[in-house]
């Protein structure tokens, strides 16, 4: 299990260790583990750990805000594969520095967003650390298993569709990395970052539509994301630079901050945001029936080929970009 | 949430807060959360979580003997209701020290103990930390919801009983510290802190039996256990102190650490064993059936009373000893 192979080599040796049962619909190496909990139900379960100073900076990082984001991003996952959320698990590791008041806070924010879907806070663990504060997240949802929506199941030929702007979250990472976060006018931005929104409405349509192939949550950025599906669905993909939406706000950050929008787009990652593949047939129906259940637009990026490798078409060229994303063990 | 009121007292916050469902059967507060998936079934989730240097010692606890006590902590939970455990998840936050060879034999470990219960580790995280390692486990399970055992349903009258010898763990904990892991002679206790046994087929034939009126695992000593059963229930309870059961070689080791065998039994804490009660004429019919499905002995330590609060019968004196068990933020 050597570091230096990265997160995916890490989890790809315990992936092969892990057992096996009827049961089990996904195991290790999609959003959610899924198993079968009665005939036609499945049960989703994902989990999320954050260490306080590297995936979190308390410094502008406000613990009602960090309460939000813990459990969306779980729900994230829930929604990654169509499911609806039912129940959480919170285990915090603290350091004394983190004081009643901020734990107030942080379950203020939590509890808060949990409650926004309806669903229940049902265990976990309190425990204190020395040095470092660790946050861990289980969230458990339920869904019909003919629905489920998984990273494999692309098919050559289909439409990559994503549910929403991207690189809005890298972007607020940069402003408030540049001492920008209560600046008023990038509050959209910031906020992506900060306080991200799952979509497990979007997410819940489209697995009702019978209509997607492949799904999973916009994590890591498209470039990984999408390597992702194409890794786990045997095929390849082609992405659009000029298709990827951009927001105007997001061009003028990239401007205050000097970096590439697009590059925010691919790599920065934590948009939660759905990315998904259907039937080029199916596109017009999946962008109506979403607009009326949820008022929001898709946007095709891409389209699915033979092979493999995730490859960027920008001005004429052609190349690669999987995997570039965001990667904790790199 | 303050700190100095205990774990307990922030625990109690979360719980009120945490929202409710129809589905929910038991919530915050017992060994695991229970929701129903179907009519008759339900599922069980625990999780905890370890903090290296807090609640291990790398020093003495070898990597492989401290996979198979993170799996095995956790499945006790299960164990605790009577549940058959199913699937396990696994978060990692690691610092660099704890390199790719103590992973590769933590996770040895950790898998064995899940193979030796036919448990499928379904899925998890895996992230960096800089200063402090912290391993968070899920385990979920599942069972008939009639068969379910909690701490609450414990009656005046009933017996107190333990799956086996109590205050072991702590004994090796003991001679550990002492310097003596490596001493042959000592190895029962020193295993039975190093490698604890969930007592999952105890828990089984215990909850099929119907027998049962309230159970939980014993993790944090008699004192503190039976005391959360008793709140549970809204009863008190009476544990006389010639009847918990001490092995010759935990007196032993008393001696030679020049510490009371008693106080390891009532508030040493994680022996693993099941803390339960029912009705006393059904003792030995409990004897009879545990003994002849498992090869086991159950111990009477004590009965419930009307009341509240947990007392020590020693030598025609009686004490209250609630909650003198070990507790992180004591």
């Amino acid at each position: 299990m050597a570091r230096s192979g990265g997160e995916r080599g890490i989890i790809a040796r315990i992936r092969q260790a892990a057992g096996s049962s009827d049961d089990l619909v996904i195991g290790i190496g999609d959003d959610c583990a899924v198993y079968r909990t009665t005939q036609g139900r499945v049960s989703l379960v994902t989990t999320d750990t954050m260490v306080a100073g590297v995936h979190f900076d308390s410094a502008w990082h406000p613990p009602h805000a960090l309460g939000r984001k813990a459990a969306s991003v779980n729900i994230s996952d829930i929604a990654a594969m169509g499911g609806l959320p039912r129940f959480a698990l919170l285990s915090l590791a603290l350091t004394p520095a983190f004081a009643s008041q901020w734990l107030d806070a942080f379950m203020s924010g939590f509890l808060a967003v949990l409650a926004e879907h309806g669903i229940v806070l049902i265990g976990g663990d309190t425990v204190q650390s020395e040095q470092e504060s660790v946050l861990s997240v289980t969230v458990l949802g339920e869904m019909a298993e003919a629905e489920l929506l998984a990273r494999k199941g692309a098919r050559p030929g289909d439409v990559v569709l994503v549910s929403g702007f991207l690189g809005e979250a890298a972007a607020g990472l940069a402003l408030c990395r540049m001492g920008l976060a209560h600046d008023p006018g990038w509050q959209p931005l910031v906020g992506a970052h900060l306080d991200p929104v799952p979509q497990v409405t979007v997410g819940r349509v489209l697995a009702a539509s019978g209509l997607v192939h492949a799904m999973q949550d916009l994590s890591d950025g498209l470039a990984t994301d999408l390597a992702h599906i194409c890794a786990e669905s045997g095929v390849g993909a082609v992405v659009a630079a000029d298709k990827i939406p951009l927001s105007p706000l997001l061009r003028k950050a990239a401007v205050t901050c000097g970096q590439s929008p697009l590059d925010w787009a691919l790599a920065g990652g934590e948009d939660y945001q759905l990315l998904f593949t259907a039937g080029e047939q199916q596109e017009a129906s999946l962008r109506a029936l979403v607009r009326e259940k949820t008022g929001k637009e898709l946007f095709a990026v891409g389209r699915i080929v033979e092979g493999q490798g995730v490859f960027l078409e920008e001005a004429g060229q052609c190349r690669e970009i999987s995997y570039r994303g965001y990667e904790h063990f790199r």
